[in-house]
């Protein structure tokens, strides 16, 4: 514990137990002994935010300005730097950029990092998401960017992630769920990928890294330690 | 969801894994099949708080103008009505009172509210508690207005209470630790509690019910379903 230690905001409700696993796993993430040894956090949990996804088919409103007003919210109430456990609802992180002077620590390009670090040059990366995410193509831009090959799910691929994602959302944290994710991302192996991100915050309420022979890198994860990581200062922005 | 739903504001971090663990039973206990039948939260988690039971000892700098400040801000962040998921730190609820405007829900009260409908009118209630709780009273006190007769720890018992809930805020979740809660539970049994009040919020990361023969009301969950009731408005102050 320092005085110099930040304080975290967290843009959240995106889903509601995704944003619990997040905090759950910033809490594992730290060397603590006791209570004050934790990082502070402002989360803001607004599950009532305007469906992502189905803005992304413009059939709902946008959610941009209300993410918008969360940042600036969490920056008036101290905020050091904003983080936001949910990958599609990047697609709207210029509207936080413009609402802002605080860092966004972006999900997608850490979790890319993490999977460029973990995985050897020429290894595709298999990327495991949901149809509006990948509609935003904030992960093949940055694999792009990095000059990675990806290996995309099929349209009827996204379609069967995305019912799957709905059922843990409605609380359905079955094997027969996790079972169902694990053989999308077989398929994305037998493809070529190498290594695999999960590139949605539900995945890691069913899926763990012992599940799979190939490197899963759990976008929570990853953002979690940056999180933990910038907010005892063991990290720079 | 209904535009009347109103915003908890969560006075969190004592100690963050019992604040995590509240967050995640009120999504238990919301009725909800999408994100956006959730409820809506501002969690201030800071878990910088001087210690609370040290503090009880007069061993350290008085708790109650942070938890103050934390609720101020919850307020303006436009909290309709506050929780706090730690018993201790209700000995300061007077601090939170004369911060703010906005109802308080003490975990307290609920806790004995529930135990009291749980329980025959002649049974005895256990209280299971850390040192600093029982010295600050709160729930002899309560218990005392409702003519009902406490079955308490003895100053050997509670520091034993003490010892593990140290253990669990240092992440230890073991079978020894849940063991040792439970025989401590046993002894308020085996001097006529008819029921059982979990009055620390890190008891339910290692215990629940069904390791009991008799009731054991768990005030992480009495607060997590009291608040997703009021903020749906199923439930009035």
């Amino acid at each position: 514990m320092s005085e110099n230690d930040k304080l975290v905001g967290v843009i959240g409700g995106m889903g509601p137990d995704a944003t619990v696993d997040f905090m759950s796993r910033v809490l594992a993430a730290t060397p603590a002994s006791k209570d004050q040894d934790h990082v502070r956090m402002v989360i803001e949990h607004n599950p009532r935010i305007p469906s992502r996804q189905m803005a992304m088919r413009g059939a709902s409103e946008n959610p941009g300005p209300v993410i918008a007003a969360m940042a600036a919210r969490l920056e008036s109430a101290g905020a050091d730097f904003l983080v936001m456990p949910c990958n599609l609802a990047h697609a709207w992180q210029g509207d936080i950029l413009a609402a802002t002077t605080i860092p966004f620590v972006s999900i997608i390009d850490e979790s890319v990092k993490s999977a460029l670090c973990r995985s050897g040059e020429q290894s595709a990366v298999g990327l495991m998401t949901t149809p509006g995410c990948f509609t935003a193509g904030l992960y093949q831009q940055a694999l792009a960017d990095a000059d990675r090959a990806v290996i995309a799910q099929t349209p009827d691929e996204l379609a069967e992630t995305m019912r799957l994602v709905e059922k843990i959302k409605a609380g359905d944290r079955s094997q027969d769920v996790a079972k169902g994710l694990r053989d999308l991302a077989d398929r994305l192996i037998g493809r070529g990928a190498k290594i695999l991100i999960a590139a949605c915050t539900e995945f890691p309420l069913v899926l763990n890294e012992s599940m799979f022979d190939v490197t899963l890198v759990s976008s929570t994860d990853v953002l979690a330690k940056k999180t933990v990581a910038l907010a005892l200062g063991s990290d720079d922005f």
